[in-house]
């Protein structure tokens, strides 16, 4: 072994040690499903006073302790006795690989040549749909089959409802904070049967291709919780094998979805091998990226017979969605002349180009039909790719935009034809005004099915902090409709996001699509905020940190001016300090009423309301004295 | 000079030196006003391309590199010239200093006692309205006097417009932009005669005690820029002095266009002086938190006497507005016993604290007019407390907030009777689906007096980056109609914010308050954003930087991966690379048809639409070739 493989090898080994510890207070436990071998994860959080909370969890084996993770092995298979015991795929040799599916220029490095080596012993053998065969879930959905993957997604969607008994119910709050669910219709309940119809409609979709076998499922759909997408990928810049593996297994941890690996330089192929291999969320790509680097960047050299071969070779590795852009067509070119910011996708501006240099028609959009065929051999779904999306406020809701989703709208319908699950991609940058015609005109030409949006971006001023201005606009359409968010991070629109920038990306569209959630009124989503603010008001200081959303900066912001333990049960913080905590002071209220013989919250309010209403007769004297020295007990 | 003083005296420079730089590529420049001392101070920042940008300026002399700042002698005279004028004030010699004006525990220490003689010698001698006159804003616009005051306001939110020319000149695009006002009247163009109708119904206030004469003004009112909030501050457990005022020059370098000081531990009175010596925006306090310090810390101890002395030494003092818990009446608090988490404004739990101990109304409430002579005696504004808002998403809306909003409108036209200026705080914790409520509510019983609100937080669950989860609630809110959004950093719950934190809040609200800004379609909001995106679409990697909200952050998230000057020019960055960078292979369509004789983007638009035209009724045959070597040219 030489040195570089030594390396590689101490490099997985630190990675592993970075991000395996599980959530503070947590531990993974399992619903079990009607197959011995279908369990479904969830994170349970032991709060100090003994409730237990359950969350949904992404972050597959990595966060669980009995886990052993070998990512030169793989994930452990979690599905392909549900494919095989269909019984209507087949193994098959695969495509045979070529120097070139690392890109035209790829790395001739003995540390490449090893992680390559290394890969091709991960990748495993390929199968796909018997002949004539459609193996998509929403082929079988339509044929009334309930899949183990649909009944996963239903398990995992209500999760362990029962802890939040506490928090919802009171009838006369739940009224009041009832969602505005903005024409969704999420049951109380979701059932096997709820998720298999949202499928054979389109308006959700299970990315799960035959052939990644490591997948938790999950869906994606209107009526279900709103889910967010991180894009991780290398470019020819920046970035190696090793840390788009660590960014995928720090990006789940933090609560991604899904995961697109946008990879655009060298060594394309062997990277998809390991993040594949080692994900247990759906993975998407734009296969137009690593066409374009086996054609050495040259986007006029693209061929059909080029993309469709690329379309194979990925769908082979397991890829879950392949972002198309099908919807850029010649003749929509001419509507971005005008534009401030011309085509700003990255695989829009590539089709363009081509277009406009063989006078053609797009092969995407001419040749939809045969990718189609490609699909639903191995259930790979599509993303529409919004190729035309604005880029800039100005730009935002035009012509050139609404013209591709219309499109993207026929497509769908040519998609359905063949029961391949679809998703429709949608911008971008769109002030807070114009958002809500960008749902209203994908629901209307997409037919519900889901919309996937990038931000969208409220404004344009704030390179470096673009997460914040698109986790606005991602709140807002995902409370209007949209089913996955895909994040922005701060270095959008400046440079390759790097570990950090991944996790406060995610971060900010976990903030987002909880925002949406509880907005629509999903049954449940409120009660994390309940159970954590209830923790809040008490003090407990330890389950506040547990129950956020990162817990590791919540306790470390605490701790720079508070650090002793101590302080984790003192009823202030920094902020306002001890006699200025307001919920301290609350308190106070509440236990002097409380030691008057008022011991529950319901007798305190039935106590002071009492006494209100005796105030308004008496017109003054009222309430129990707080402070025994200062007035006279029973005064 | 002892040590701890050399020491202050070095800190203080230090700050200087961290925050005096004028941004890049920017300088100060003044507009003038018809008074030969009225100069309203605009930034102005140079492009690659020569264009010139206006942006609106809160830094104050500080940025001005010319400016001679000592902050022991505090800022330069703006308006007591103007104050002076109006002949209805007048100077007299001020309340005695007090001991406890630092509070009941005041440091003793030789460096506090050091900047507490440099603060006396700041303050000056402060003035009053005369005998029977009124002196605030509202009362001169109600008898039609437009004030230097007003028209600053008006240059000011104009600004200089010419350079917008450019980017709102494209009628098609304006129209497909224009806002949705939610109800406001923007004008084209802001004029004194605008400002001053504003300000007389109450509409628009302008914070401007007549002690505070180093004031820029500026105004908080629907029809106007959404202005931001930053709060800053000691507490019991941390800070100092100069940490207090550093917070202050660096809040206003990024865009506060107000600060509170909210401090509530020691040496409080010289902290406000050292303050507002050295604000060139308006400063508002709670007074309550100091009278509370100098009873002590008892709650029960406070009285009208000890709170109506310090109001009176705090309108000396200069300070613009306070926040008065006034809304928090005794029948109310029972309306909070089964809140999730109960009372969680300071004040508002001070003074419920108060009225249980003593069985009574709320002196804030009964003495409500004799409040309004000390504010009209100052100009000092009301901005009316939202003691009962929700402290989490399970008590937004409930009956305790509502109840006091009602409140706070009944006390507004009690403000109004005495012509003191008005606004009004809102949440909170609020969840998307019930923000509108809050704005509809609050117009309806505050009768459009500015609305001010915390965020909303539109969840619970995110301690550690509440800037994000609120920046949601507050860009939504302030495209309602919210005039002025306060901040919430990510220490919010946790912890005192930091000079960084403090950044990071006012970057989050910055962006929220441009978006309602653009959202309600402000004429111009949009100008800066079209010229950012332009200046990245045509890869002016510096002109990008220098238009941000925060220069310095773009520049170093760029300069990570690409730190070469060359990369300045080029065309791409590390996040897709040269060859996948769609604004690169934009302009390489848009230069290969220019060379073919379409060289305007007019021209081209022409040009390519013909061409579609042409393939339309060819059905194939179509476009320039965009590479000669692959077809030939004119095939």
């Amino acid at each position: 072994m030489n040195a570089p493989e030594k390396l590689d090898a101490q490099k997985f080994t630190e990675l592993l040690t970075l991000t395996r510890e599980p959530f503070p207070a947590s531990r993974k436990t399992w619903l079990q499903g009607t197959r011995h071998d279908l369990r479904v994860p969830v994170r349970e959080v032991t709060l100090s006073n003994g409730e237990v909370v359950t969350l949904y969890d992404t972050s597959g084996p990595y966060t669980d302790p009995a886990a052993a993770i070998d990512v030169k092995c793989g994930l452990p298979d979690v599905r392909s006795g549900w494919v095989v015991d269909r019984g209507d795929t087949e193994p098959y040799a695969g495509r045979a690989p070529q120097a070139l599916d690392d890109g035209g220029k790829h790395d001739v490095s003995d540390r490449i040549a090893a992680l390559r080596a290394a890969a091709a012993a991960l990748q495993r053998s390929p199968r796909r749909a018997k002949s004539g065969a459609n193996v998509t879930q929403m082929h079988y959905a339509r044929r009334g089959i309930v899949t183990p993957e649909m009944e996963y997604v239903a398990l995992r969607e209500n999760g362990r409802r029962e802890w939040m008994g506490e928090y919802l119910s009171d009838a006369q709050r739940e009224q009041r904070l009832r969602g505005n669910a903005m024409g969704a219709r999420i049951p109380d309940l979701i059932t096997p049967e709820f998720v298999r119809d949202e499928v054979a409609r389109g308006r959700a979709i299970i990315p799960a291709n035959i052939n990644h076998t490591e997948l938790e499922p999950m869906a994606i759909g209107r009526n279900f919780l709103v889910k967010i997408n991180a894009n991780i990928g290398n470019s020819a810049v920046t970035s190696s094998i090793e840390e788009e593996v660590e960014k995928l297994v720090w990006a789940i941890r933090w609560g991604a979805d899904n995961v697109m690996d946008l990879s655009t330089g060298r060594n394309i192929h062997t990277t998809r091998d390991w993040i594949v291999r080692n994900s247990p969320v759906p993975i998407g790509t734009v296969p137009i990226y690593q066409a374009l680097e086996k054609v050495g960047g040259v986007a006029e050299d693209l061929s059909w017979e080029i993309f469709r071969d690329t379309l194979i070779e990925q769908a082979e590795q397991g890829v879950d969605y392949f972002t198309i852009h099908a919807g850029v067509r010649l003749p929509f070119i001419h509507l971005t002349a005008n534009r401030r910011t011309g085509i700003v996708s990255r695989g829009g501006s590539i089709m363009a180009k081509w277009c406009i240099a063989h006078h053609q028609e797009s092969f995407l959009y001419t040749r939809f039909e045969e990718i189609c065929d490609i699909m639903k051999a191995y259930d790979v779904s599509f993303s529409l790719g919004d190729g035309l999306r604005p880029g800039s406020a100005a730009d935002a809701n035009d012509e050139a935009q609404f013209a591709e989703l219309r499109t993207l709208g026929e497509l769908t319908q040519i998609a359905w034809k063949h029961d391949v699950q679809t998703m429709i991609e949608g911008p971008g940058h769109v002030p807070m005004h114009l958002i809500h015609a960008n749902m209203d005109e994908q629901l209307k030409h997409c037919h519900e099915a889901p919309f996937y949006t990038l931000g969208p971006l409220t404004i344009d001023i704030a390179p470096g902090y673009d997460h914040i201005a698109s986790a606005i606009g991602a709140a807002m359409i995902g409370w209007m409709g949209t089913a996955m968010l895909c994040y922005v991070t701060p270095k959008e629109h400046l440079g390759l996001p790097d570990r950090d920038d991944v996790k406060q990306g995610i971060i900010a569209y976990k903030i987002a699509a909880h925002a949406a959630d509880v907005a629509k009124g999903h049954p449940g989503a409120r009660a994390r905020d309940d159970a954590l603010s209830k923790a809040r008001f008490e003090f407990r200081w330890h389950d506040q940190f547990n129950l956020s959303l990162d817990p590791d900066t919540a306790r470390d912001f605490h701790d720079e001016t508070l650090p002793k333990d101590s302080s984790k049960e003192a009823h202030f913080c920094s902020m306002c300090g001890p006699k200025f905590c307001s919920m301290k002071i609350t308190q106070e209220v509440r236990e002097y009423a409380a030691s008057q013989g008022l011991s529950e919250d319901a007798a305190l309010q039935q106590g002071l309301q009492a006494k209100s209403e005796e105030f308004k007769r008496a017109g003054g004297e009222i309430y129990i004295p707080i402070h025994p020295t200062a007035v006279p007990a029973q005064a």
